[in-house]
Parts: C-alpha cells; structure tokens; sequence
C-alpha cells in the first residue's frame, strides 16, 4: 500500500464507530466520545511513524520528529479531526494522515532536516458542537479569546465544562500558544471541497487564500398559539418570518459575485409540534466571498431585509455577528515552493482561492502558511458522498516530500 | 377554595417537574417519566374525591363513581393529560379536574345517580411524541387500528416500544374498548383555544361540533454541501424549498374563508450546521377547516403548489397523509341538555364550533358525546400564557353538575 492509499484507508477507518457517534454515518464533535478514541488511533499512529506524541492543553494531539539539531524550530504540518454532522471522511483528517505519511517517509528514509516537524491534528475546527470554530487554532497561534470558554453549545454546556469533563483545564487553554520563534511555517493538505481541479482535470492545486466570512446567529420571536383555533389573520408565526428571511438570504446571496455564497445551515423551530404556530425560530447565517466589500454588501442587504420582513409580519427579529475572518491570502514564499514541488511532480501548478475556512488562515497570524487542496468527487464535501482518490492523495503526499526537501535548502537555521 | 378554584390550582400543580420533563416551562410527553408522575397524582385526587382507580390497558387513567345500582352503564367524563412542548397548564387537564370535582361534590352530598360516573385522563391526545394523535382515546372507542404500534416517535423508538417500557403489553391496548352499552355518554370540559368567548364576555359555551382536519408528513430531498464552497447556483439547498413551501402553506391557508387554517409547526434540518448547505427538511402540515370542502381545497392547492416548487428547484418532495379526522357534529340531545343547565346558572348557552381536535371527536363513534368549553385569556393555547379564571370555571363545575341531574333525570336505566 502507498502512503496515499494509507492516508485514505485511516480516514475510513476513522469514518465509524468508536470513532463516529452517529449510527449509520460520521459525526466526531470536539471533546465527544468519538473525538476521544481519535486521539487514541491517530496518537498511535503518529507513534509508529516515529513521533514522539503529546497533547497540548488545547486538546490537539502533536507528534514531533526532530530534526537534525534536538530542540530545533518547527514546520507543522496539520488539519483538524473534528467533523460536521452526517461528515464526509476526508475534510480535516486527509491533512492530519498526510503529516503523518511525510513523516513515515522521512523516518524511513533515516532522513532528519535542519528543523524538526510536528504533526498537529487541532481539535475544533468546523464549530459543530460550539458555534465557535477554529478555537484549538487560535490557541497555538496566540489569538485565543477566552471569552470563548463561556460560549454554549447546543447541548446546553460550555466550552469551559466540556473541557473540564475532558480532563482539560479551561483556564490553562491559552498555555498551547506557541511562541513565533519556535515555528518555521505551517502546511495544510485538505480537499477542495469544490469543483474546480475536478472540472480541470487536476489532481492538487496550490491554495491562494482563504475567502472573507460572517456569520449571524438570528432568532425570530413570534407568538405561539393552537395551530388549529388562532385564524390566520392573527398569527404571528415565526417560522413563516424566517421562511421568508431564507429565500431573501438566497436572492441576495445569488445576486453578487460568483464567489459570494449565502447560506442558513441550521434552523431550530420552537415548540417544534405538529399542532402549535412556531414562537421562536433561531437561525444561522453565514456569508463568504473572496472580496470584502462585497461579503460586507451582502450582510448589509440581508439584515436590512430581514428587519423589513419582520418589521411587516410584527414579529421581533434579532441578528447577533458571532464570527468574522478577514479574508488571508497565502504566504508567496512558501506558494512557490509549493508550486516548484508539483512541477518536479509533473503537475500543473494551478492556483486557487479557497470558499471554506481552514485553521491555515489562523495559524497565518503565527508563522507563514500555505495549503495544498486535493481534488473531490463532483466538489461535494460536508456529505458522506465525499471522495477522494488514493492516486491523488499519493501526489499530494509527494509535493508535500518535495516542499519540505525545498523548504530544508533554503532554511536559514 | 371552591371546586372550580381547586381543579385550576390541580392543573397548576401539575405545570412543574417532576409533572413536566422540561426545564422552566410544560412538556408532559405520552409515555415519559413526567406522563407516570401526573397519574400518580391524579390517580390520588380521584380516589381522595371518593372513586375507584384503574388503569386501562391502553395507559388511561379512570376513577370510577358507582351509580345508585352497582355495575350501572357509565357516563365518562374526561380530556387528556399529555401537552405540547412548552404547553399551557389547561389544556386537557382541566377537563380531567373538572370531572373529578363532580364526583367530589357528589360524593360530598351523598349522592348516587342512576348511571355510575367514570373520570377518563386519557393518555395520548397531543401526539406530541410520536406523530399519531388521540391513539388512547381511539382504544376505547374500540376503533384503533394496531398499525399505529409501529408509529416511530422523533426520539427513534415506536408506540409499542415505548408501551413496553412502560409495562403496558402492546398486544392487549385494544381490549381498553369498551361495549358500547355500558357507556351512556362523554362530556369533555375544554378551555376554548381561541378568542369567540372573551370577545363575547362569556364564561362558557356549548360545543356544536370539531373542524375537519388534515395532516401530512412533507420530506424535502435536496442535496447538502459545504456552504463556503458550493455556489449558489449549483446549490439544492431543501431549506430553501421548504421555505417557499411554508409560505404557500400561509398564503392558500390565508385565502379561503375564516375558518380555514393552515400550519407548518414542526420543521427539522438535516444535518443543520452553520456551515452545511441543509440536505433534508422533514416538516408538518396541518390543515383544517369546518367544512370538508373548504378543507380539500386547501390541500390540493398547498399539495400542487408543493410539487410545482419541488420541480422547479430539482428536489425530491413526498408528502404523505398521517391524519384525517372527518368534522364532527355533537349530540344534539346532550347539547340541549347543557343549554338548560347553562340557563340554570344564569349563563347565555353561546354554542360554537371548536377549530382544534379533542378526544370528544373520537368518543362520539362510541356513544353521544358534548363539550363545555371555557373562556380563556386571548384565545391563547399550546403556550405557557394559556390563562383561565377560577370564576369561570366554577361557573363551568355548576353547569357540569347541572348537565348531570338533567341527564340522570331523562335516563332510561
């Protein structure tokens, strides 16, 4: 078996149960049950490809391979194991099997360069328990807002109380902060979640930047009343207020750039029963684009709409900001090794702007970053019909070898 | 306190846990801890107000006043005990302490009649957790259909698992039948659930019959995906169709003539994360009207209007019918009866129709059924400010005690 076809098979090993806590499917919230026996198999495995492991007190695992000199600075090379509900098996822990394959390599090799490397699987990245993503990132990088402890799931704990029912110290949380110098660069290996190299018929591509984001938290308060005895004349329902709110989210959303994407992924009805009008109506709202201005025109556009709808339906409508990421291009530098690594590859070097966030474009405030996407099926990613191919992967792994061998002659020790 | 004061504080006491499993407000679900709790409760009351207390195999609760003769037919007064999610404390269980402040007060002044008095809690009107309605009631009109067993509840678990759990053997709910001679009539008291009442400054009303109604189970099949990276062009996203569903739901609804109403209360997304285009929304409908062609009409509209959305948007939507409840005329006879006892007590006999289901509907396939309904504050219902005054429902107990001498008086034992 090649390294690629490894990297792909413990992605599938990791798709099920104890490594899932959804029947039928993948579901690995941070700090579950799920995430716990990951850290179990994927420490396992950074062991056996020669690291030595350790998790740090923001709950990522880290395997380090030194280099030549003990104690030298770090490339780390990661993605996050967490997933989404009903995930796709690839988004996040491709990257994490990747590092380790690189380093497998190496280690087999006998091969040690002027910087160690570390191999870091990050805990929360997609925010499906919290609606707070990205917070195991920020706390390596140093930009970890311990605010964030107090934030709520939909389970009704905290980020602080889950942790501490992990065994993590929430107030020793922001100790995982590495300092600048004992990082070189940080490389992310991820599938694009889009069809660009599919429709071009490319197996990698080199990730330009990452697009800007907002998302809301909005929640509509109608009033609830017996479905069967309140006329309609007198309804105030909530569901039908957000109803409207979804498809102005989707007019607007298709009416910019081709880039802007609008969308409501999560929309909770209370009471939520067959004979009640909805009263209360919480929804999500997340808005992206390349360009700021016209991420931040979009937002304008569809708050504004709302507060017409609800103003015109007489129900209370309240949108919060619960996140923002500036739009983070890539570092040069490290694009054009990785460009160099896929013409030694024999691969066209197409660069590509990235819609999805990645803890890259938070490790970016810490040390240069860069990614390298991965071709998937039909684009399709966040679904258990995400795919990739074991030859891709293999490629992906070989400009990855190719980039660190690039990165160790022109390091400055 | 007077009796009508006592059946409110009753309802009251039953509004918090461990009567409710929800946290600050009312849910008593069929069949949960909080369901157990409430007939030991109202078990209690029944036998401390002079009855004998059984359990029918079909989880009913039924005290029992013995008539002038033992064994005598039974005249059933009752409503229901399970609620809504974040319910009001009246709806049903009102009813059930009214029933049993007749018999206290009977019993109090020593009184028999020639028929026995039995005080029904029925178990499953709502259908709040399993989508299947008035299936207790249904039991001992003897037209239950046993299919209803393998019903799946949004928890995953069917009725009759749920009945197992509970120690009641699924295969003997039916015999909760009762024959047809042993029963003499239902009266059900009710708060009225919407607004003709208190606009008319009256405490009470003579039901005259229950709107037809219709309910289905819409699914909408879209397709999901990461919400960063798929462009809103490529998008099936099945919020967005059910959102144009919801609102043709409000607009055919709102078209037809007063009584007419039309819901979506439930709507669930899947997977419904912040940052996943919604593949699935599974949603109820709910649509009723006094009249079965006005009913219909409705729902072909809503049904093709559904369908022509689905097409145009290139999901799938299958919408299946999980109820039908014929309009149901009340006994023209008990009717007259609870008039006369209405002008007894000085009380206008307003008689009006009831736009909400209720148990009543499916006893009168059993014997002659009547309704009292009671004025409520704003038409409110299925919300924590469902409000009724003691006044009222004192007013309510006199005319139920007076319906029963006039019913005693006209019986043919």
């Amino acid at each position: 078996m090649t390294g690629g076809a490894r990297a792909v098979a413990r992605c599938d090993a990791l798709g099920v149960a104890p490594y899932s806590d959804m029947e039928g499917g993948l579901f690995r919230a941070w700090l579950t049950l799920a995430f716990a026996a990951a850290h179990d198999a994927v420490g396992g495995w950074m062991a056996e490809a020669g690291m030595a492991v350790r998790t740090d007190t923001a709950t990522n695992l880290i395997g380090r391979y030194e280099g030549i000199a003990p104690d030298a600075p770090a490339l780390l090379i990661g993605s996050h194991i967490d997933s989404v509900n009903d995930a796709g098996r690839y988004d996040g822990p491709l990257g994490v099997m990747l590092g380790i394959e690189c380093v497998a390599a190496l280690n087999a090799a006998g091969k040690r360069l002027p910087f160690a490397i570390e191999v870091v699987a990050f805990g929360d990245e997609e925010g499906s328990r919290f609606p707070a993503p990205m917070l195991t990132s920020r706390a390596v990088a140093g930009t970890f807002d311990p605010a964030s402890l107090a934030v709520v799931g939909r389970d009704g704990v905290t980020v602080g109380q889950a942790l501490t029912d992990n065994r993590y110290p929430p107030g020793r949380f922001a100790e995982a902060a590495r300092a600048p110098g004992s990082v070189i660069a940080y490389l992310e290996a991820h599938i694009e979640q889009g069809p660009t190299l599919e429709a071009e018929g490319l197996a990698v591509g080199v990730v330009t930047g990452i697009a800007a984001q907002l998302r809301y938290r909005v929640v509509v308060e109608g009033m609830a009343g017996h479905a069967g005895t309140t006329s309609m004349a007198l309804r105030r329902d909530a569901l039908a207020a957000a109803a409207e709110a979804v498809l102005a989210v989707e007019r607007i959303g298709s009416a910019g750039p081709d880039d802007l994407v609008a969308t409501v992924g999560r929309l909770d009805v209370t009471p939520g029963a067959v004979n009640v009008i909805p009263g209360h109506v919480d929804f999500s709202l997340d808005i992206r684009a390349l360009d700021h201005a016209a991420r931040d025109a979009a937002a304008k556009a569809i708050l504004a709409e709302l507060k017409t709808i609800a103003a015109r339906r007489g129900v209370g409508l309240v949108a919060r900001r619960v996140h923002e990421l500036s739009a983070c291009p890539c570092d040069t530098k490290l694009m054009d090794l990785l460009a160099a690594a896929m013409a030694d590859e024999g691969q066209p070097a197409r660069r590509l702007a990235s819609g999805a966030g990645h803890d890259a474009m938070v490790m970016a405030s810490l040390c240069p970053a860069a990614m390298l996407f991965i071709r998937c099926a039909g684009g399709i990613s966040h679904n258990p019909a995400e795919a990739v191919k074991p030859a891709d992967v293999e490629i992906a792994l070989r400009v990855m070898l190719g980039f660190i061998d690039k990165l160790g002659e022109t390091f400055d020790a």
